[in-house]
């Protein structure tokens, strides 16, 4: 595993701040996770309003976890001033979403100076703890210069 | 544009009592738009609980009626006691998903026995109807046997 | 479809001059087609050389071409002193590539100051040119600045 | 990582007589390398007509080695009398393929009845040892009926 520089020293209360922001993550009851450089974990409790046909949860709702937990894991080495976007991701759903809650795992594998790469896998995990990997994303992002104040 | 013929004759009424069933798309506040043989459309109207950092549509949201557009595309052409399930997905972001709502259109590429390819492009809609493309989908489907009275 | 403006007057010439120094095309024996502002084919004839193990094309050589015209698809807008490198892509396999060419048609689906969506479709055609759709391609190229005298 | 049980006991066998029908890899000069269930190699030396505008491999020939890496570790799992198909794939480029050889490593991530999901980094690795990430992809296989005698 390589070993990343944070971008700043606070960069969990930095996280945070803009977790906190993200009205979509507050609706679907998702919190923050351990944060690491280059690593962010997303954790999300099932509901029945999170659900598709089958009662599992919906493949964009466990994309959303995914998306936002590689996001924050490339955003821990970004410098000062600076915001994260994505630019693409790719998921595939390995097996179904179905557990008491779902833990996206992000990992950075390259960081660039303005595009990042990350690695996500999202695990549904039943009460007694058990985990099962039900997806995996590949995602890019892009760094951007933060807006005065931002 | 290749003709497709759909997989039943009642192919919008299946489509609706599916959607009416994903508890995740009611949350949203999502609806079914336009569904025709290897067509579907879904609109999301704006609100700020489903928002990023930033105030945009979350990626994860666009990504959640995109991919839901794409199921209902290919599931117009399946057969009776079938069930839709997306097997895998990848979204480009094109441009920030600001808007009054959004719109996502999708569209069966190839319509497999087993195995279904739809693209899905996402507009964000302005109250004066200007659109613009923010997002892009490839997306693969499976057709599964549907449970007993499913 | 978007009309792009290109991004130096001599966009056709830049683009063969570095298609001719591309190795893996000549071994392939690739060909360029047609050059557009924001457009790019490549075309290939059959050869059993580039075939899997049931000989149709592989899909890594169909994917080979799809990348070479998206690639040059966006650098058809890129200004002068400017080289293109892909980021990342995504192929879906629709149908076998089997036919006596294959013809890579890209797009630009989105011009950005440093990021450039593009979608390829890889037909197959046989000599009394009827075509089928074999791959679809979405992929994202960065513009990075170019080598002198490059 | 999970444990898999090999499709057939000569896996090791088939893989090759496989890989021996494939034009398209004795082209590029590519070699099987390790083969174990759920898992396969491919190593392909540096040649100068494998290479894109800048001297780096090309990143369609990249692609044509992960591919064929990722179908095989799948197929090391697939009953007799069956063949693999790549349904899709996604690549990340993630640092310029340059070296002495590239070197394709394919995992199983799920291995399912009709569908195969896979992962393959592909390392260029300098004469002296040294190797470098440079491209991951996620696969999705398919398992299709092998033709008579196939």
């Amino acid at each position: 595993m390589t070993s990343f520089t944070p971008g700043v020293e606070n960069y969990r209360e930095r996280t945070e701040q803009s977790f906190a922001r993200q009205g979509a993550l507050r609706l679907l009851g998702a919190d923050l996770g351990r944060v690491a450089p280059g690593y962010c974990e997303i954790v999300l409790p099932y509901r029945a309003d999170l659900t598709q046909q089958h009662g599992y949860f919906h493949a964009g709702i466990t994309t959303t976890i995914a998306d936002t937990a590689g996001g924050y894991a490339g955003y821990t080495l970004f410098p000062p001033d600076s915001e994260v976007v994505a630019v693409e991701f790719k998921v595939n759903l390995l097996s179904p979403a179905v557990g008491d809650r779902l833990i996206a795992c992000a990992q950075v594998l390259r960081a660039g100076r303005n595009l990042t790469t990350t690695e996500v896998e999202v695990f549904a995990e039943s009460a007694d703890g058990t985990r099962k990997r039900c997806a995996k994303m590949l995602q890019t992002l892009a760094r951007v210069a933060a807006p005065e104040g931002g």
